[in-house]
C-alpha cells in the first residue's frame, strides 16, 4: 500500500495537526511513458504552508489532495525511455511513499513546477539530499538573490535574515566569498553561534533579544549595503532604519505575513515579491546636476502649453500658515505659491 | 521693517496655526559679497512640514527660526560682483519679506540646499514662479523619477499619485509623452476632472471613493507597470495589489506618514526614500534556467565544505505535519528533509 498524507480540511493561517490526514491507497501503476517511483526524501519548505491556504503561486492543494513537496526517489518500475529501474530521480512527489510520474525529456530543463521525474546526475562528493537544499531550489534562490541581484562588492555589509535556513545560509556564504562583511539575523543563541562559528559569518543577531535592533546597529557600524530578506515585518522594519545610502534589498519571502492569522497592518509587501517588482527611493537632491538638462527639455513644453502645472496663488505672508496646513491635508489644488 | 514668520514652538505631526508666529525685525544689511533681496514669491511644499518637526534631511527649524522655503526675489542692494540691483534671483529665503544672501558663483551649479542667491536666467515664455514649480524642484523631482528612473515605454500603464500636484502632474505628462497610458490618483472629482481634461491623463481615480481600488483596477485592465508615488500608506497598498510582473515603483514621498500623529503600523518605508534604496522581489521560478550554471559553481564548494547547509532530518511520513508546523514557527534548525 501507498501511505500518504493529504489535506484534511481547508488550512488556516499556520498549519495545525488536524489539517493533515494520513491515509493508505493502492500503489499506483505507471502508464506508457511513465515510471513508478519509491520516494526516498521529501523537502519541507515554508512555501508549502502557503499552498495549503491556496495562497501560493504554484497553486493550492484541494481537500483530499496530497501535500506537495520536491522529493528524490528511486525508479522501481519503468514503462518508458530515459529512466530505468534503479535510477535516482527528482520530482514533485509530495508527502507519499510512492508516486507515478511522466519521464522528463533529458534535453529539456524542467521547471520547478514540473511533475515529471528528472534523472539525477549527482555532482561529485555531494549527497542526494543536497539536491533538495543547498544545490536545489533553496540554494538557487540564494544564488539568484545574491550573485545575480544584490551583487555585493568587497567591503559591503550584507545582512541576511533566517540566516541558518538553507536559503539564508547559502546567501550569506556566497556573499562572504564575494568579499562582503556578512551579518546574519536568526532566532536564538544556538542558531547565531552556528552562523558565526560554522558558516563563517562575521556576526549574527538574535532577533528574540529585545535589543536586537541596537545589536544589529553595533554589528553594522558602516550601515547596511545589502539585505537579503525572507521574513519581512518587524525584521524588515528594523533593517530599513539602518540602511546605507544606495542600499539594495531583495525580498524573497514574508514569513511573518505567511503565518499571520489576519493581514498584518501597514502596506502588504508580498506583491513586490509576487510581481517581481522593483521599488526605488528618490531624493531630488541627488539629481540637481541634471537641472540645466531638465530645464532645457521641459521649458519649451511649458512655454507651448504641452506640460501644464496649475498654480494656486496665496497672497501675503499672513496667509502662509493656513496655506501650508491646507497643503498637508490635500486641500490645495495645484502648486502653491505665496505672493509677497 | 522685515515681516517674517517663525516657528513659535516645536511642531507636532501636522502643522497648526499656533505653531507659527508673525514678527517684525529690522531689514538686514548685506555684508561684503552679499546682496539684499526683496522676496517676491515663496514656494510652499510638503517637505516644509517635516522640517518643522526636525524630520527632514534638509535639516530642522529651531524655535524662533524663519520657516524655510525656496523663493524668487529681486536684488535691491548689492555689495558684490555678479548680482546687480534689479536682478531676479532664486534663493532659500523662507517666509519673510527681505533676506540677505551670499552671491552664488555663476559658474557653479548650486545645490538645492544652498542659501546663496543665484541669478535667474528665465527660459523664453515661462513665468518666474514656474521656477518654483514645474521648472523647479518639483519638476526636477518628476523628471528624475519618470525619465531617469521609471523610464516608461510605449504601452506601459503609468500610475501617479497626488496627480494634480506639481510633481505628479509633471510626472504624468512626461510619461504620457513617452508613450505610456497614464492614470492619476487624486482626492476629489474636481482634481480628477482636471487631470483628465486639462493634463490629458487617460483616467484619474478619486481615492476618497470607497471603491477606488476597484476603480483603479477598471482603469488599468493590463495591470500597472510603473507607479510614481508621493503618498505611501493605503494608496501604495492599493496599487501594490495590481502590479504587472516586472513593475517599477519610485517612492518620492510618504505624505500619509508625514502627517500621521503617531508612527503608522507596519514597516515604515520612509528609509527606502531617505537612503535611496532599491528593493526587488525575487521568485526563484524565474531563475530556473540558471540551475545548471548555479550547480556547476556551487557543487564543488559544497563538496569541499566551503558552503555548508545544515540539515535537520525527520524520519517517517507520520512526522511530516509536526515538522512543517515547527518550520513555520522557526523551531527547525537547518534545511528540513523528511526521510521515508
Amino acid at each position: 500500500m501507498n501511505k500518504r498524507i493529504v489535506l484534511a480540511r481547508p488550512a488556516g493561517s499556520s498549519p495545525v495537526p488536524d489539517d493533515f490526514r494520513l491515509e493508505e491507497a493502492a500503489i499506483p501503476s505507471p502508464g506508457p511513458g511513465q515510471v513508478l517511483i519509491r520516494v526516498d526524501h521529501v523537502s519541507l519548505d515554508p512555501y508549502i504552508a502557503s499552498t495549503l491556504r491556496g495562497r501560493h503561486m504554484s497553486g493550492g492543494v484541494p481537500v483530499g489532495g496530497v501535500i506537495p513537496g520536491e522529493a528524490v526517489g528511486t525508479v522501481i518500475e519503468s514503462r518508458g525511455d530515459g529512466l530505468a529501474v534503479g535510477d535516482r530521480v527528482i520530482c514533485r512527489a509530495g508527502w507519499q511513499q510512492f508516486t507515478v510520474a511522466d519521464i522528463a525529456p533529458a534535453a529539456v530543463a524542467q521547471g520547478p513546477l514540473s511533475l515529471a521525474a528528472q534523472k539525477i546526475t549527482l555532482p561529485d562528493g555531494v549527497s542526494y539530499t543536497s539536491l533538495l537544499g543547498v544545490l536545489g531550489m533553496p540554494g538557487l534562490t540564494a544564488w539568484a538573490g545574491t550573485v545575480k541581484m544584490l551583487k555585493p562588492i568587497p567591503g559591503d555589509t550584507f545582512v541576511v535574515s533566517a540566516a541558518t535556513g538553507p536559503v539564508g545560509a547559502t546567501a550569506g556564504q556566497l556573499a562572504k566569498r564575494m568579499g562582503a562583511r556578512v551579518v546574519g539575523i536568526a532566532g536564538g543563541p544556538e542558531k547565531c553561534a552556528f552562523a558565526v562559528e560554522t558558516l563563517g559569518f562575521d556576526a549574527c543577531i538574535d532577533h528574540r533579544d529585545a535589543d536586537w535592533v541596537a545589536n544589529l546597529a553595533a554589528a553594522c557600524p558602516d550601515s547596511i549595503d545589502c539585505y537579503y530578506d525572507g521574513v519581512g515585518g518587524r525584521i524588515l522594519e528594523g533593517v530599513l532604519g539602518q540602511l546605507a545610502v544606495g542600499a539594495r534589498i531583495v525580498l524573497v519571502g514574508m514569513m511573518e505575513q505567511y503565518k499571520a492569522p489576519a493581514p498584518l497592518p501597514g502596506p502588504n509587501l508580498v506583491p513586490i515579491i509576487k510581481f517581481r517588482a522593483t521599488v526605488e527611493g528618490l531624493v531630488v537632491y541627488d539629481h540637481w546636476a541634471d537641472l540645466p538638462n531638465f530645464r532645457r527639455r521641459v521649458a519649451p513644453l511649458v512655454r507651448d502649453g504641452q506640460v501644464i502645472v496649475r498654480e494656486e496663488r496665496v497672497a501675503g505672508l499672513e496667509a502662509a500658515p493656513d496655506a501650508l496646513i491646507r497643503l498637508m491635508d490635500g486641500g490645495n489644488f495645484g502648486k502653491m505659491v505665496l505672493d509677497l
